[in-house]
């Protein structure tokens, strides 16, 4: 009767990929769904390995399947879908099952979960899966956040069907609870920024060189074998290669420039925030995301407002520095977001470890996540990684073109927030002495909020001269 | 016996100085507060004004002395202590009192504590009180949420004790409950971006011109009639003018350049998020603030990384414009996102009306919060402020400044995050065509997600060429 070793709930796109994976490492898999046309697409689906699938068609059923203690992994939207499930299946479990959720959830529901269940003796696992539909099919990178027991009972399972790199499983036992998907959380917030990089260096060849489609095509080509390397210039050179069968044109070209976004890449600036960081990167990213939306506002601002003459883009090999460049700042914007959570939560997160699951599997798998592992598990100044030797050595050779790139596209009326940003952050970084002493000083003149002196102890007052007013200020 | 108009509960600076000022317009205040010593010392520095202010030694006795309805204002920190004198008070009040919080409030909050006393029918007030303690004693500006009854009894008191612009009372009941401290939240962000950019032109000056601090003082000090003409310019050049007595050193040099805050500009930023928005240049002066307590990193850093040769520092002519497009666009960010926000909430606030209020008495009153309120009483094509004909005619002058700042900054290495963030929030805004099409073409690649089309409804899916894979991408 009991001879599922884990059970998948819903079978969308993802749910599906992840049961064919765990069949095919030799896993006996009960599906349930509360779409039963779902059930039968997958079990039609799967070929050979329909064997050791188990279409269950109640959720007692699905349950009774379940060898002791039980794994329940859910695939299906996250919020409420969810805990109305967790509501009703947590009645049919016992003590010691595991109940897991695969989807991009706030890891503060993952929490919030958790806590609710755990005394009821029920394990809740927030699981990040990267990778997408070929990922969760064939080898995706997983982000545990869970109890030492559940991690024991997943993860030869999890160590099956996870990519490798190198022969290493692309998956960790991160830290507790919501630890896992703070941490995909923050993966796809520097998945944003990469992707929103890449966007703006191919807006620089369209927009201000003017390049041709396949000629842009062609540059971004020549990076994939270069520090560049990742599956997201990869994807930059199959989207911009596409043909629309319909119309022979280029299919980028015909699509809408309007992006969506779900949720990931806001609540990873959200979080920084709350943790006293920043990820400016992400944060512009997210920012275009939202801005593009407008379309048009957009189309009416272009003739409403002055146009600007391009000047000079810088070649490509000055392009190709400045997005490596961009991506190193991003990459460690978010490791230092991770690296304040972990305080805040005592999580105890190993950042090397991290990077090392997202050398393959994951949508952000690039040859610099290699570099980045070795970075982290070496000497890392304040724990900073832009101050890792490592890094130092590629930023120092990368920042001038960065920097070059910025300034061409602000002259040129070519907006490049989100590299613009990562540049803001390690020039702020690397100012000894800010410019946030006048900030205090104005915040102790009107605040009275006092302020901290660098040649004695204490807090202080200023006595402020002058006229609290201004010509415009006619109170009374 | 109950012969108060209002009571303040709280003593501290803000509550004292409303309470002078409210008795100084000859309405008699109750006070109160948990630490009898702030009482005594509120009495004692009242001089004549002690006639029409009512101390208090229990909550029984100041809610007796109260004139019916109740009106009873608090000036404590947010957060558990006023949940807690809440949930004390609550049981001594009658059906119609009112509860005011005049400090600074997450309007979620205070929209959840509102909800929470309309069933009892006492009515729950945010009020944002803008302007210090010297506004607060002699004009501030008000942002009322309230019910129309509540509003219409403060009114008489509001309107006495408010700054004046040209005789306008600066108060106004924007909307119901949490909309005044959401008003003010955004008040705060757009603050938090103008005392930035104000440093990053300091920090130009300072470490890029190589200017003197004589000197950076007189080049703000001439702005002070010209279209920058502000509150917040006058406290830069109070601040970088006071001399401290006891090293005879300029004070802004002594003060510590790790900046404090306290949460509202972080408000803005996530609220701002979660709406769909962006207040990227008020994200960038939260950051700028998060990023200057890493002070013993920032030391480290600046030996540890290359230093930049800084190149010509535009005059102050050009610092001028772009410090004002800088602060016409952070404003444009915050009226974008109260827009948003009404929306969301249904709060039909009016912006205009925001502005006329935000001209005396608070601290972002400036010339051109009257040329705004004009703009958004004009038109204003898809409610977007820097679409409007005024504004756009004061763009058009200002954003070449802006850009030959933002380049020049960019490679002298002296990070303008705020400046920069603008400018990008800008040239995203007049682009027709956005670089998004290729952000939908990657989302559709690995994550399914489909796109839209420019030259055909519905959603589609695209069938890419060539291979998803990365040579790093070992799987298997």
């Amino acid at each position: 009767m009991a001879k599922a070793e884990i059970g998948i709930f819903g079978q969308g796109t993802m749910g599906r990929a992840l049961a064919l994976n765990l069949a095919e490492r030799g896993h006996d898999v009960a599906i349930a769904s509360r779409d039963a046309s779902e059930i039968d697409a997958a079990m039609a689906g799967a070929g050979p390995l329909a064997a050791r699938l188990h279409p269950t068609r109640s959720l007692s059923e699905f349950v009774a399947i379940l060898r002791q203690p039980r794994a329940v992994l859910f695939m299906i939207p996250s919020g409420a879908p969810l805990d109305d499930m967790i509501a009703r299946i947590r009645l049919l479990l016992d003590v010691g099952d595991t109940i897991i959720d695969g989807g991009n959830a706030d890891f503060n529901a993952t929490r919030a979960r958790a806590a609710d269940l755990q005394p009821g003796g029920l394990h809740y696992v927030g699981m990040g899966v990267s990778g997408g539909e070929q990922g969760a099919r064939h080898g995706p990178s997983m982000m545990v956040g869970s109890s030492d027991q559940s991690w024991a009972q997943l993860r030869p399972m999890l160590h099956a069907i996870a990519a490798r790199f190198r022969g290493d499983p692309c998956v960790a036992h991160v830290g507790p609870d919501g630890a896992g998907h703070f941490v995909k959380t923050v993966h796809n917030g520097i998945e944003y920024a990469d992707m929103q990089m890449i966007a703006e260096i191919y807006g620089l060849m369209r927009d201000g060189a003017g390049l041709a489609l396949a000629q842009i095509a062609e540059r971004f080509d020549a990076w994939r074998d270069g520090p560049l390397q990742s599956f997201l210039i990869d994807t930059t050179v199959r989207a911009l290669r596409t043909v629309d069968p319909q119309t022979g044109h280029a299919l980028v070209d015909l699509i809408s420039d309007r992006a969506g976004q779900k949720g990931t890449g806001r609540w990873t600036v959200i979080e920084a925030l709350k943790l006293g960081q920043s990820a400016s990167a992400i944060e512009a990213a997210v920012a275009a995301r939202a801005w593009s939306a407008e379309k048009d506002m957009r189309v009416a601002a272009e003739h409403l407002l002055p146009a600007v003459q391009p000047g000079a883009i810088p070649p490509p090999e000055v392009l190709e520095q400045a997005l490596l460049a961009g991506r190193i700042l991003a990459h460690a914007q978010g490791f230092r977001v991770m690296q304040a959570a972990s305080e805040a939560y005592d999580w105890s997160l190993d950042p090397a470890r991290i990077a090392e699951i997202w050398r393959a599997g994951c949508i952000i798998r690039s040859a610099l996540l290699d570099d980045l592992a070795l970075a982290l598990r070496g000497d890392l100044p304040f724990g900073h990684l832009v101050l890792s030797p490592v890094l130092r050595a590629r930023l120092t050779a990368s920042i001038p073109a960065l920097r070059q790139v910025v300034a061409a596209a602000t002259l040129s009326g070519l907006a490049v927030p989100s590299l613009s940003a990562a540049l803001g952050w390690y020039d702020s970084l690397r100012r000894g002495r800010s410019t946030a002493n006048l900030i205090q000083a104005q915040r102790d003149m009107f605040g009275a909020h006092g302020f901290h002196r660098l040649d004695r102890p204490g807090t202080h007052h200023g006595d402020w001269v002058g006229e609290l007013q201004s010509t415009k200020d006619n109170t009374g």
